[in-house]
């Protein structure tokens, strides 16, 4: 049975976990609390970047002695292995903490088996408590594990009647300012944000986090089969590292300096498997895709939407392009069904997450 | 200053107008609770239907001799004029009601003036007390009275990124049952339901009300340029009444006994002025908007929504029509602008209530 304490502690790890988010790939975010003997919060950390240390390690530095006789709580199973850094379990165990509570099993294979050599040093060990808040908190890590490709997170922006932009193509602002902001906080969080050539053509878009002191630049990532990018694009600044997904056969002799993912054309267009396979080999664990209709619809014809993040403007304009197309479904029996997770207003917007049911797409517990 | 006494009647007398709902057009829905000189409530009332009694004399029959000295809390100044019932402000005098409460002054000139009339015989009035939720729950009455044309509410139910069929025009079931089920309910609540001639001609549909014990049937009004719909269909069964606007020209030989409003065509269709004014002189005070995307269309573009309720299904089809087309809106900066005034969860859906910003349409105040 979980206490109140357990509980408070916990929450408190989940809170201290999500500092990470956006600086941790391809490791996953951590957050820790440890208390001294007699339940007293004695120390904290949270994993705050890939090759850092870990998110007990810091907690138990920041206990010192206190932890002897203590319970650390994670959100995460401690790691057995030795990474960059040292096992979390024997370290755990060094400091004579007499037990620990984890949230969520570590599913990577070569990390697994913190909680067997726990138990055989004599150390309680609990598991599940806030599980599902802990699951939610890392969920894009814990999808791109079990999956073995970068979690997809879709966001789009459009009218109550589902437009993008207006029959001209205008579209600025189709969503309030709080709604702009919090897209900067979506990258932030995310390893890469994608578009595709239709978005880079259009568009000419960005794609850096502006806004957010301190925030992670994602890599920007754009699909650009013929290289036919300007070297004077935005995208290709330094205010972020960039990446360019060309055909593999492109003349990219225009854009020398820039980083390119060359892959095979399946019918003149990039493969979203390949892409993804491509990005996971990088250590990207988490996108935001930013595209257009045609690449959103690409994939969600390939499976590889997680989560939808719309934010639906009280607008409405009875012609302009919708907010995904050629998503190849033609009947309503074949639709992709979601379930919503989460709804908000957002200034006058509204934002609505959603992810896959379970029947549709395999998507984790607890998502 | 209102007590909190004075609030909870107030919000009681809300509730209980709420039930005339659908059955008192021409006339709003009024409730109304009396109390006892030391302030117990004694008695209840809603206005229940057209030509019946008005909330206050049903409450004050129901507090008798206790009404003496007491309070009325009422939804809607009471009304001053003789109509088919006599003027409420007199009967509370003759009560010996010594204090008025009302939420909303009666914007209908002709009955205006019960509180003056109040006033003149020493009781004491206040207005104001839970203003905006009594508006709200008079909203369609309120809007047509004010605007001289039904209260128009549109509903459409649509995916998360805007289609209201799959590409192949399959759509049974896009929204769930819960969401359904309460499109007749805003049936019930609604004088007239109206389709156009595209639903009419492609869905066959019933219109009424099913499922809801003891619900007012709404008006069955379809477009029909032609009056080309078939004796058979089944919008012209005995479940409720049914209107069916044609052009003046149409040849309606076929179809005997049904009730026709005929009206000049504009480049081929109906006006959406010239058919809330002949539903507004036959009565109707509220329209439930069912119809098509081009229906829906000539509304918007006729500034002729007063709310939007969309029910969007967390599914995502990626081809298929939008709810909403041919607004005549063209570019970002003519987009209707709305507000949005409540969202909610109904079955695995999300229901928006919009109503067009104050600056897009006159929209009455506290809408």
């Amino acid at each position: 049975m979980a206490t109140q304490a357990d509980i408070t502690a916990m929450r408190r790890a989940i809170a201290l976990a999500a500092r990470g988010l956006g600086f941790t790939s391809p490791n996953p975010v951590v957050g820790c609390v440890v208390t001294d003997a007699s339940g007293h919060p004695v120390g904290e950390g949270w994993h705050q970047r890939a090759g850092g240390p870990h998110a007990e390690v810091h907690a138990l530095a920041a206990a010192g002695s206190a932890a002897r006789g203590g319970t650390a709580y994670v959100t995460l199973e401690p790691c057995n292995h030795t990474g960059r850094t040292g096992p979390c379990a024997q370290a755990l165990i060094e400091a004579g903490i007499a037990r620990v509570v984890y949230a969520v099993g570590d599913p990577n294979r070569e990390a697994t088996g913190g909680a067997d050599t726990l138990r055989a040093a004599g150390t309680e060990v609990g598991q599940g408590l806030l599980e599902d808040e802990a699951e939610a908190g890392n969920l894009a890590w814990l999808t791109a594990v079990r999956h073995g490709r970068p979690f997809v997170r879709w966001k789009y922006a459009a009218t109550l009647d589902g437009r993008i932009a207006a029959a001209d193509g205008s579209s600025r602002w189709i969503t309030s300012a709080a709604s702009r902001a919090e897209v900067h906080r979506l990258r932030a969080e995310a390893d890469a944000v994608v578009v595709g050539g239709g978005t880079l053509r259009a568009d000419d878009p960005h794609l850096a986090v502006r806004g957010i002191e301190g925030a992670a630049q994602p890599l920007r990532v754009a699909l650009d089969t013929r290289a036919g990018v300007l070297p004077t694009a935005r995208i290709l600044d330094d205010a972020a590292p960039t990446l360019l997904v060309v055909g593999e056969d492109a003349d990219t002799r225009h854009l020398p300096g820039v980083e390119l993912l060359r892959l095979p054309l399946r019918d003149g267009r990039i493969g979203v498997d390949e892409l993804l396979s491509g990005l996971y080999a990088r250590g990207v664990r988490s996108v935001l895709l930013e595209g257009g209709p045609t690449l959103a619809g690409s994939f969600v014809a390939a499976g590889a939407v997680d989560q939808v993040v719309g934010y639906l403007a009280p607008v409405l304009l009875g012609a302009g392009p919708a907010a995904l197309a050629d998503a190849g479904i033609n009947t309503i029996t074949r639709a992709l069904r979601l379930d919503v997770t989460d709804t908000a207003r957002v200034g006058s917007d509204l934002r609505i997450t959603a992810v896959p049911t379970a029947s549709a797409v395999p998507t984790p517990k607890g998502a």
